[in-house]
């Protein structure tokens, strides 16, 4: 007996018996006594489908323009699970992200919630109705849709979670919950009953892709416990919450992140600033780098090499290459077919031998590591793309098929 | 140079060709100097498409799920269009019916518009913005999305034509205007320059569907003068406008429709109010009679006949046939086989010959005449469904290849 928010991906809701098999999750929650509100994606394909769509007629939309075709995705969805609650019997309402009340700011495309006004939702739980809300989208402060990015329906449902004060938010996927390496990857990947905020979060932004970054942020903020669960099976899935309230395991997960490309800067002047400057410069560019490294050049010139995804990786090449000859660079160059392969655990701050095990790991496998970043709860290393899997493989062996427990 | 309202059906923005015809038609009436606002359908069969989904999951959808479901159609072809507009490099922003201003009842499925507050239109053309607006939707009193239901985005065009005192509403087809008479089927019909808009308004109700009823009535109520024209070619249309200011034609049009059932109340005792309250009980359903007849049926009974459209005549039935014992008549019968065939004109007031003339023609070519129905402006007469066309023919052919001028 609480309230409970639900959402359901794409996958979900991809044609009508499993919109029904969704409404059935819904209104078997509703039926125990909870209030629910179940969040959704568009339909399977649909937002690839308008953007294919939208390129037929124009190669570079306006992204205002875009967001108001693609938010017909999640209102088409939101709508037809609405008349399968419908269908079964159930008081449903369907709502549209600015009637739910999510105002976000004007960046179209990838939209941050700038508040949840549930107002809305409130007002049609209290009348005993199932409320359907589409994910991924909002209004700005000039009445304007937008929508909140890839994966941003993750961060809607935890948003309302968070707003209405829920009892639980429940993330349903197509996975079983979160594993200690991707399943169709490594066979011995066992699930995890619980995971902390920070571990996923690490996790997430490594390439894991269960559960949308910002949303484990904001849950984390707000303290919302998630769980991550199969909508194809009943059984129980992954919980994230506190790391207080969890019993300690020394690694969580290892993930493997093939979105990454190296750039590197060579010959950059041993001056001071000369750093900041360039990172700056991308940064006011919005492209996000990751792992950073600077080693000693020629002449007493430095190398700088960072990582960025790839969809950011010609645009820093643009943006870098003109300003190299002015910071007096000797030039800029990228490498796509790199991995970051990670292992992620909140117990490794208080084991000092994690790191070694796993470099040692991938050294008995003959694997070169090209850069190394560590975090209190993280272990990644850059190496060659074609490695990945099998580091992924002999690292999960080295920890989990002898688990070492905390 | 001024402000000019066009509106594109569905099959004008059906793909991305079509798309760009219309972005053409559009970018160079602005380039004319002109405030343009595109008021856009959903495209070619999407609306169709949509209510198919809904089938598929529930066959009988609450409306405002379904509206819900509807809206994404213009939605969609909205920003498809302003993105063909962008790609031509004018500038141009897409605004949903609610953002435009669309206010309407809650009667999901055919709203009722209950006012527009251009405001927004209003600040986008002065930032000089080509403004597409989402035709065949609103926004009611709860926050919800409403439909116009079918043809509404005529509608939704003469709304924003007469809120922002626009100097002409073109409305986008795919016929050159208005004919005399269906020009597929009758060879010698012929378009006209210009009609009254009680002319029209005849016309539209009689199956000739080249406009929305309920736009012309808002066109006639606020002045403004509507172009009906093809967006295949450039050639002018068929102005509709006040009758003061047209040069008058004794006819205007001979039109069918086939979209009519007969329903016959058969021995009626003759007791004063009873079609009355026959008839206030339909309309308490929303159900529209058109062409009433009584007779005198056997034993001092009447038996009262009238016309529905197909859509409601079971609907009808329903209503009467627990109601029929009640008033002690005998039965109700209802038939679909027939057809209303109607010649309207302005000139007829004062020319009482031509009931005669259309009788003539049809007794000549011996078809059976049912019911007979007249207004001012016109003359229907339901007969078989089989002998439409041929009355449509005989008809035009007495009153325009041999053409009276008033």
């Amino acid at each position: 007996m609480g309230l409970i928010v639900q959402k359901f991906g794409g996958s979900s809701v991809a044609d009508a018996k499993r919109v029904f098999h969704v409404a059935d999750i819904v209104t078997k929650t509703y039926a125990k006594g909870n209030n629910v509100v179940a969040v959704v994606s568009a339909q399977g394909d649909t937002t690839d489908d308008l953007i294919a769509k939208a390129m037929e007629i124009n190669g570079s939309p306006s992204k205002r323009e875009m967001d108001m075709l693609l938010t017909t995705g999640e209102q088409a969805s939101a709508a037809l699970l609405a008349m399968a609650i419908e269908k079964l019997g159930y008081p449903v309402v369907s709502l549209l992200g600015w009637q739910a009340g999510f105002v976000t700011n004007s960046v179209y495309g990838s939209a941050r919630i700038k508040r949840v006004d549930p107002e809305r939702i409130r007002k049609e739980i209290d009348k005993k109705n199932i409320v359907v809300v589409t994910g991924f989208q909002g209004i700005n402060r000039y009445d304007d849709m937008t929508t909140l990015g890839r994966g941003g329906s993750d961060t809607s449902a935890v948003a309302i979670a968070a707003a209405m004060h829920a009892d639980l938010c429940q993330i349903y996927t197509d996975v079983e919950g979160v594993f200690t390496a991707d399943p169709r990857k490594v066979k011995n990947a066992r699930k995890l009953d619980a995971i902390s905020y920070d571990e996923m979060l690490e996790l997430a932004s490594l390439g894991a892709q269960v559960l949308n970054n910002r949303s484990v942020e904001m849950a984390k903020k707000y303290g919302i416990e998630l769980e991550v669960l199969s909508s194809m099976n009943d059984r129980p899935g992954t919980i994230v919450k506190e790391a207080a309230k969890m019993e300690g395991m020394l690694i969580s997960g290892v993930a493997k992140d093939e979105d990454v490309a190296r750039v590197s800067i060579i010959g950059v002047p041993d001056r001071p600033g000369l750093a900041f400057k360039i990172f700056s410069k991308l940064a006011s560019k919005n492209i996000n780098i990751d792992i950073i490294l600077q080693s000693v050049g020629r002449n007493g010139t430095k190398d700088i090499s960072f990582t960025v995804s790839h969809e950011n990786s010609k645009e820093t090449i643009a943006i870098l290459a003109p300003y190299i000859e002015q910071i007096g660079a000797d030039k800029v160059v990228y490498d796509e077919d790199v991995a970051k392969v990670s292992i992620v655990g909140a117990g490794m701050e208080s084991h000092p031998g994690i790191a070694a095990e796993m470099f040692g790991a991938l050294y008995e496998a003959n694997i070169n590591i090209h850069m190394i970043s560590t975090s209190e709860i993280k272990i990644s290393v850059l190496i060659d793309c074609k490695d990945a899997d099998q580091a992924v493989s002999v690292i999960h062996e080295k920890f989990f098929d002898k688990p070492v427990k905390a």
